[in-house]
């Protein structure tokens, strides 16, 4: 199941399904309390909803250096434990937004992760048991702003950006990922990254268990879990696309507002 | 004024206000929309409501090294630019609260700070105008874990786990706030720090404007303004009090799991 929010033509929030009917890619709305579907059989072409993030953190705890080939790119050090970062909720965008970077900066880049959403909450997990904390996955574009990256302690002005974690259409529920699920950056429709997530250096779980030996996460609340080689700057008007096999495709475009 | 939020005998959560009758401080429940109070003019002993914290942040951006002598103790350079970090909604711990620290650590430090309550959603905020986005003040603590803050790139670990930031428990409206007030950290009764913010090296309109050249407030989140000299380590069952002159005492105490 790949569950959706959109808003509907009164301008109300509704949950719904991102499915194939007939070939086609639709979101339809989701089955009420009572098992009817709110607006009958109808169904909504993706591109003409207005849809929203698949889920409203009140955090997202980023992951860096989690791929040793982007560690390489970047040329720093594999860590010994998970490299933590925060996004906060300023940060989140949705699947056919245009994000606006912050003004006056030159080396904007993409970043494909997977996004972890999670579905209780929970503290203290252990790494056996976490799969049960799992709403299910989003594709995640963690843009970050190597200006200040590069020059800042905390992380903040270079990932906490407003519109800095696109995300979504969906989130897929956990039968749809494979271990070995690729992820892919498209940027213009030429691939940028490419990289199965069984390259991962810490395992989801090991991510949720350490997280959670610190800090209670909510539902909706997001771990993204780091990104593989490849990243690259953005230039005005790029349309980039961030593809997880079987969980969606997220689509987004960049405004730099120097032009 | 002093604004308060506590949980009435029903349980439901109600605004107040925080003042002196008769010489005694008491919160008092708020007029409604129609001028009439909802207790009549029953008070309340701020010992025996159960006060929450004064608002709810989606999230705190707190600023490093903001009073010079604090940087000197630590040893480390006045920055160039604001020394932004963050921290989530899970840190947020209230007045008279006893906050369970992350197991297993050794040095977890009070840092006495100002914490600036944002009253609308901005953007793009001109320190000339700042203040118009200002809803109060109130006492903070910005709780640091130094085991694990000085291992780590963006302090996550150290600053953001759960309870890691008291604050409270009233927001002060601005006329509250002296140029020159002092801000004090007690721990057991005894003085840990006493300083005037007129020592912070960049001013609260020049905080807001930096934040939001990068980042949307919204009602309710919290800048921590920076602490002076004086931070020390905590021991388990440590009472901490932070006064800010006329806006406020804060009360906690802390447990080391680990006794």
């Amino acid at each position: 199941m790949r569950r959706v929010r959109f808003r509907d033509s009164a301008g109300n929030v509704r949950g719904g399904r991102w499915t194939v009917r007939d070939g086609e890619e639709v979101v339809t709305a989701a089955a009420g309390p009572y098992g009817r579907i709110a607006f009958g059989d109808e169904t909504f072409d993706p591109d003409e909803v207005d849809v929203l993030a698949p889920c409203e953190p009140t955090k997202i705890v980023c992951v860096g250096r989690n791929y040793a080939d982007h560690a390489d790119e970047r040329d720093e050090e594999i860590p010994d434990r998970p490299l933590l970062f925060l996004k906060t909720p300023n940060t989140v965008a949705t699947h056919n937004s245009t994000v606006t970077l912050p003004a006056g900066k030159e080396r904007i880049e993409h970043e494909a992760e997977l996004g972890v959403v999670i579905g209780e909450q929970c503290r203290n997990v252990d790494a056996a048991t976490a799969d049960d904390v799992i709403a299910g996955y989003t594709p995640f574009n963690d843009l970050s702003n190597r200006d200040d990256q590069d020059r800042e302690q905390n992380w903040v002005r270079g990932k906490a950006f407003d519109g800095a974690a696109p995300m979504g259409p969906v989130i897929a529920t956990p039968e749809h990922l494979a271990d070995d699920a690729t992820i892919e950056a498209r940027v213009n429709g030429e691939v940028r990254q490419s990289e199965s997530i069984d390259k991962m250096i810490f395992s989801i779980p090991e991510l949720i268990e350490e997280i959670t030996t610190y800090m209670t996460l909510e539902p909706g609340d997001v771990i993204a879990t780091g990104t593989p080689e490849g990243v690259g700057p953005l230039s005005d008007g790029d349309e980039v696309e961030i593809e997880i096999d079987d969980v969606g495709t997220l689509r987004h475009s960049v405004r730099f507002p120097d032009g």
